[in-house]
């Protein structure tokens, strides 16, 4: 079994366009017609087993954010596990959106169960290396070779708060930038790219190409497109020559593209991926190019 | 209803010990005896059954960590749901120990799915304020009364990597509490304290001191006693001069306290509860004391 981040860059190579497409389930948003009356775990699962074979023309991967899970409790909870099973049937890549971090013994309680379910996990940094430490062992070829995103600037207003925080003459994501280089030095690297990938907010545009710098053996996984304004065509310093090293994410653009008493839901769906896909290929192989070779 | 921070002071002022047991259920510490051959879920609901009305008679809180439970799927998700619940019949409050943090919109799904099972919840805070708002919305007793409790220093060993870094002269996990303190202070407070409470590792006992008075009207959570190597008389400056200010968590002593084939288990975590209890009820009256008033 090949690492995901082989996989993710072979993808790429072959012609795939660089990004992942976030699943956020909200009821309101689903398609009115669909299994109306049903409990909202299972028009949730029935909304991405239509959905899901559409986003695999188009896209690489999926991130299910579990947050939009689990507010609907333990039949929310294995509406994830459902829905990440559909994305590999579909033969498309997982990144749990899972945020997790907690300390070294619960962090590998975290590994062990979010690991059976995605390729790849998103990780707080705030409490070091041994909480992340148990999932970069699972990034080990002979371990399953899976992947992380660690946060590292976020893309929420509130990044500003401690992520700006001047630590030695320059921001303390930028110290968080390092330690993800650090923690993926000594794991085996795909196409220049270790597994350890880092969340950079598509939305701080001008901080791209320092961050990027930072993390030259890093896919950075770029959220806020979208609803959250940023803007694709800023994201050319993400990627290095050949296209590789960023994934952009779009959620709610392609996933809530269409009103909710739409029946063409699909179609919309098709398009706003599609759309999305040409974009970010295009910006992708734009020059001035940064980051790994 | 009454807040959790009412409900927190108020029975550690009629004498109940300012302790909070962990539940962090892992399957090679579950008694043996305890339906052997029923699934992880089911063991690890028969576990907490029979063990909660024990806990409660020592205890005024308990806090799952659902990593614990996450790891077995949608039934350990359902088991988390199911265990919160028996301690709320057992008049227990019930910290979930979730560790979460997201941006806003993300945020609230969280909070919604958690507060509608715990009294309050453990966050994260490197996405900033607007990460933690809708948190703080469902602390306003108009909105549940809930409560947070932060992550400023935690109790692992690579707290230091980042929580270390000076900022301003000071470390990072300084800062985070001042906005811990910031956060807070628009809110109602109960006997002083703010719904907004902090997470203090009690391994840096030299730390302690002044971790409370950066966060002055904040319940500092305090993990790490027992497994982790911290001592409970090296944590009375946490306290006020009530006895109020802080509960003293412990996970592993206590509810792993037995040998698997041991038959008195219950008997064994009755003991361990009642001697943890009698300790933080001694430190936390001792003087020097420190913190709200």
């Amino acid at each position: 079994m090949r690492s995901f981040t082989a996989q993710l860059a072979e993808r790429v190579l072959a012609g795939q366009a660089p990004i992942v497409i976030g699943l956020d389930p909200r009821l309101d948003a689903l398609p009115k017609g669909l299994l109306p009356g049903a409990t909202p775990a299972l028009r949730i699962v029935e909304f991405y087993r239509r959905a899901l074979p559409v986003l695999a023309r188009h896209a690489p991967c999926v991130k299910p954010n579990i947050a939009f899970f689990e507010c609907f409790g333990g039949d929310g909870y294995r509406a994830y596990e459902q829905t990440c099973a559909l994305a590999h049937q579909h033969g498309l890549l997982v990144v749990g959106d899972v945020k997790r971090g907690d300390i070294g013994s619960t962090a590998a309680a975290y590994a062990e169960g979010h690991f059976a379910l995605a390729d790849a996990l998103t990780l707080h940094p705030y409490l070091g290396a041994d909480s992340v430490a148990p999932f970069l062992a699972a990034c080990r070829p002979e371990h399953g070779g899976r992947g992380v995103f660690v946060l590292v600037r976020t893309s929420n207003p509130g990044a500003r708060d401690f992520q700006d925080l001047e630590v030695d003459g320059e921001p303390l994501c930028d110290h968080v930038a390092r330690a993800v280089t650090a923690w993926g030095a000594e794991l085996p690297r795909a196409e220049g790219y270790s597994p350890v990938g880092a969340v950079v907010g598509a939305t701080w545009p001008h901080e791209l190409a320092r961050l990027r710098s930072l993390l030259p053996h890093s896919w950075l996984l770029l959220p806020g497109v979208g609803a959250q304004g940023a803007k694709v065509e800023d994201l050319a310093a993400a990627f290095d020559a050949r296209g590789l090293g960023a994934l952009v994410n779009q959620s709610r653009g392609v996933m809530q593209c269409f009103e909710p008493d739409a029946t063409d839901w699909l179609e919309c769906i098709d398009a706003a991926a599609a759309t999305f896909a040409t974009e970010c290929r295009a910006v992708a192989h734009r020059q001035p190019h940064q980051g790994s070779k």
